[in-house]
């Protein structure tokens, strides 16, 4: 737990799920933090002080010391305060998380996203192919809980700020359920040990307002 | 250093930087193990069966434990043989050498080689956007042997890889220099001192056989 005197601050987005997943962290290791929300368009002078390279959130901004990127963000939150492990300590486990967090965020949330949203060879194939990608996940929960495991960890942040908490609902808004229960019993059982956590829930955005912004996001991609 | 009887199988392809930084590892701690080239346009069997979500090399298999995805399996490497450290032991150096590591194969490598080889606003703009970016890397290096301190490391090996043995050779196919000394004194100071250990000279691919291959890639991205 951090100390009292401890600085943290995080720069983020109330829709971004690469925030939320942040949130989460700090809060799942009782880390109390000041939250400066971003305007991701009309990007900020300390956004852009702060990570002039991706010029993106979250930002994390510890004693002095900034990160970016929220794998990384995450693994520095894991390594720093060591209660409530979030990360698995085997190497081949630690590896296998993190390569599933990198499928996660390149293929199933822009790529099963943005085909839905702008259907290319039409909405079947499209979801078609989306619940391929999410079929690697079903597999991988096969008898678990969490992805972790017992308890939540890394890819449950990660995974589960994307898919539920974010795209999900996107599709939602598109009248599309990429995730029916029979096709997916794992991932739905895991959904709701996801809500269950108080944490998640403090930490995810607002169902309704969420299914606008993922309208807006989906309109912007049809447009594109 | 790896048990004589341990099975330590990389599946590659001569040209990639990414399998050329896992060779690198490999060699540094003294791992001896079998090295299966591919052919990554009509991929093998086993490559698909190995690692179906990317379908990429490289792939590491250790007993039986199969690794894909450069960045982790180096990592995964650095936990598992702990002789000649490849990663910072400090959280927020670990993080940075990671994140530096991820800006050069998301930006420098694709996004420098690409826009040189099709420069949309012309070759003048490509060639200065190129080097502002590689600016950062520059800026990095200030006063240091090598990204890792006195000796070679994640940062090393990532950037090493990708920079000064695959991308600049294409640039030099164009007759482009993009990281001429004057601008650049520090970066090429470290790939003098990268090029004068000896692991990384058994690593890296033959030089003319690559500027060839770099040539063929840049047609690629023309023709696209």
């Amino acid at each position: 737990m951090a100390k009292k005197e401890e600085d943290v601050k995080l720069l983020g987005f109330w829709a971004s799920p690469f925030s939320g997943r942040v949130k989460m962290a700090l809060k799942l290791k009782g880390v109390s933090y000041e939250y400066l929300e971003q305007d991701i368009v009309d990007k900020s002078a300390l956004l852009l002080e702060l990570n002039p390279v991706f010029k993106k959130v979250p930002v994390l901004v510890h004693e002095g010391k900034i990160l970016a990127e929220s794998h990384l963000i995450l693994e520095y939150i894991d390594q720093t305060w060591k209660n409530n492990p979030i990360l698995p300590q085997d190497p081949y486990e630690k590896a296998m998380a993190r390569f599933w967090a990198k499928f996660v965020d390149e293929q199933v949330g822009p790529v099963c996203f943005k085909s839905v949203a702008k259907p290319d060879k039409g909405i079947e194939v499209a979801i078609e192919e989306g619940q391929e990608l999410i079929t690697f996940l079903e597999k991988e929960l096969t008898g678990k809980d969490f992805f972790g495991g017992k308890t939540i960890g890394f890819l449950d942040l990660v995974a589960g700020s994307m898919i539920p908490f974010c795209i999900a609902r996107g599709w939602e808004g598109m009248g599309i359920n990429m995730i029916p229960e029979e096709k997916f019993p794992e991932l739905n059982r895991w959904i709701k040990n996801l809500s269950d956590i108080e944490i998640v829930r403090e930490c995810i955005p607002h169902r309704e307002k969420q299914i606008e912004h993922m309208m807006k996001v989906a309109e912007r991609i049809k447009l594109a």
